[in-house]
């Protein structure tokens, strides 16, 4: 017997002041401001602050705010210790999920707090890039083998693993971390972007579930890490790889037209384009749009999506006159992390770390009037005798 | 401004056969059977079995699943040195969190089976077990305070912590495994009847999140921590606490009257009496009534809480003639958890145990025809120049 699921479409489960999506129209706004502006003009950390104050930061509070969030980047030797007693064979995403769960303190908090916020945010891209290092570094296969107990917290990465000093942006900062060299101004900005464009997107089922969990006056970590369960998903955080993909069998402009004709000519889908929501212009797919072209010539990638961009768009009017494609945000998502060299293995902990932005965001709301979330179910079973 | 939260009252979000709740008519059923009949009747594995499968198991089928559970406790000395490794201040929730999100091995899984919901209901007690003569044995401090990686991961507990080698059922191997000794049979069958009762109850905070979770495709293992992450808060897995306080407050079968007659008579309420849900007699109050009965004798706390509650009964009617007050599962509950010496740090981690087994039907079930949780929110901010 199959069962109803409603996923609750069409279901209105708050009223919110954070973010506001219409498909139909292309409009993603956050607080007042349309995400695309954001995106192209302003900082993570300054869109962060705009999430969960209500408005953007002055100058000084920007710069107290950077000070804040940079200070919990650092990894105390207790969380090294238990980001080493991580099973080897688990996840990035688990090993996140598990870690944040683990960090909230003693006892149940409530209500969630912008420090904490500000905390999650800024330990999560270390987390990321220090498991990153543990299973990926030169020595990693040596280190997995031996006993964690051997080694000293501080010692076994200490070859390649190098916490950049300087005075970093958070977006800087994480790319420096992951790759142990400073990233270039192009990557950097492109990123930045990404990261503001993937802030937030209304009662997504990851955004959902934390506000469920904090529903009960469980605490900001414990919805946090809910979240990134899922998040973890494929029908929720699934990476772009398939328009990575095709950006690398194009691989260079001249090849975009006949490489794309192959597969609409088979009558195969041509991955970033359309979009379950959006029926218009994707107004993230845009706002990278822009900032890939401001970047044009500083970066072979994102000069290579453009250019298959403008090939696709061509062709796919040529091909499905009478279906409406636009670029989705995932198209330009993979020419970024395709630009900046970002593993396939990251792209959802690199999601996640900047929807835990919005997460907390829509936690810290709910906290203002909280009510907790108990749905009905249909019982459609049998009954006892005498029921 | 007050924002609206719906908490999704009195919206359908799934059809089930799993679990039928009726608080007006006071019913509660698990896939057509009654929850008080299963829970003075059956044990915790073949109502387990019955939830996961559809149907109770025959004998040859229950001993089959019995020896799958058993085989899921012991825990491994990588899992031993995960909880070793955790932060000394995490709660027991937390830990219990994030364990079980470190362990669903190295890719996303769907579907879920029930394999895996098999091994987490075996291995939770463990990981309780482990982690609370971890923190609370005579050699706590002194283990707390050295470093980790001074001690190899089996023996550091070795003194406090005996895994019991006999074939015991999972509700007596969770008492003996707890306090080190066996249990005693009034105990182990108070227990096995308020776990079942605990098991499952339609589409609570915890049971939605697991469900909300899984819709993105991710593993059960992601779907299980995240609901011990809405467990975790007061409003819905807060601990019976405050009867308990009454019992011991009350003492004695004769200080019973003369107790609540002061609390009533200072327009004090009388926990453990009045549901949010059920408006009749608590069908898990009645079943643990009715095992409690059946024990009389067994142990004093039990007698303590009936003979106290049927005072109770008495007293509202006289104090308060105008309500309808019943006996809910608290109060029973806490009479359990005070008989078996349960430390209250483990009252809802305990409960936790015990729902893990709906929380993974209802994600076995979901995955049957799943469809992603998305409800919409009304945005309610300010809108960009020209929007």
């Amino acid at each position: 017997m199959k069962l109803k699921v409603t996923g609750l479409e069409g279901v209105v489960a708050a009223e919110t002041e954070i973010g506001y999506v219409n498909g139909v129209s292309g409009q993603l706004v956050y607080r007042g401001y349309a995400a695309k502006e954001l995106a192209v003009h302003h900082s993570f950390e300054e869109v962060a602050f705009l999430l969960w104050h209500g408005e953007l930061p002055d100058e000084l509070q920007l710069k107290e705010f950077k000070k804040k969030l940079a200070s919990s980047r650092r990894l105390t030797p207790e969380l090294k210790q238990l980001l080493d007693a991580m099973p080897k064979e688990a996840s990035m995403m688990s090993v996140m999920m598990a870690v944040i769960a683990a960090s909230s303190g003693s006892a149940p908090s409530w209500p969630p707090t912008i420090e904490q916020a500000i905390h999650m945010t800024g330990i999560l891209p270390s987390i990321i890039a220090y498991r990153y290092h543990q299973t990926h570094s030169a020595h990693s296969s040596q280190a997995a083998e031996s006993e964690h107990r051997e080694h000293a917290p501080d010692s076994k990465h200490d070859a390649d693993w190098s916490e950049p000093t300087e005075d970093l942006d958070h977006v800087a900062y994480y790319l420096h971390l992951l790759f142990g060299r400073p990233a270039s101004p192009a990557h950097i900005r492109a990123m930045n972007a990404y990261m503001i464009l993937a802030m937030e997107h209304g009662l997504n089922a990851s955004t959902f579930t934390a506000r469920v969990v904090s529903s009960t006056e469980s605490d900001l970590y414990s919805a946090v890490a809910a979240a990134i369960g899922a998040m973890k998903g494929p029908l929720h955080g699934g990476a772009p790889s398939g328009v990575i993909k095709l950006l690398e069998d194009i691989g260079s402009k001249e090849q975009a037209e006949p490489c794309m004709r192959a597969i609409l000519g088979q009558g195969e889908r041509l991955m970033g384009f359309g979009h379950r929501i959006y029926k218009t212009q994707d107004p993230r797919a845009e706002a990278l749009r822009e900032v890939t072209t401001a970047l044009a010539g500083d970066d072979p990638w994102l000069d290579l999506a453009q250019h298959a961009e403008q090939t696709a768009i061509r062709l796919l009017a040529e091909y499905k006159p009478d279906r409406k494609l636009f670029t989705n945000v995932e198209f330009y998502a993979a020419a970024v992390m395709r630009a900046v060299q970002m593993p396939s293995m990251l792209f959802t902990p690199t999601f996640t770390a900047a929807r835990i932005v919005g997460w907390t965001a829509h936690v810290l709301e709910q906290s203002q009037n909280n009510r907790i979330f108990r749905p009905q179910s249909t019982y459609v079973g049998p009954m006892p005798a005498g029921y």
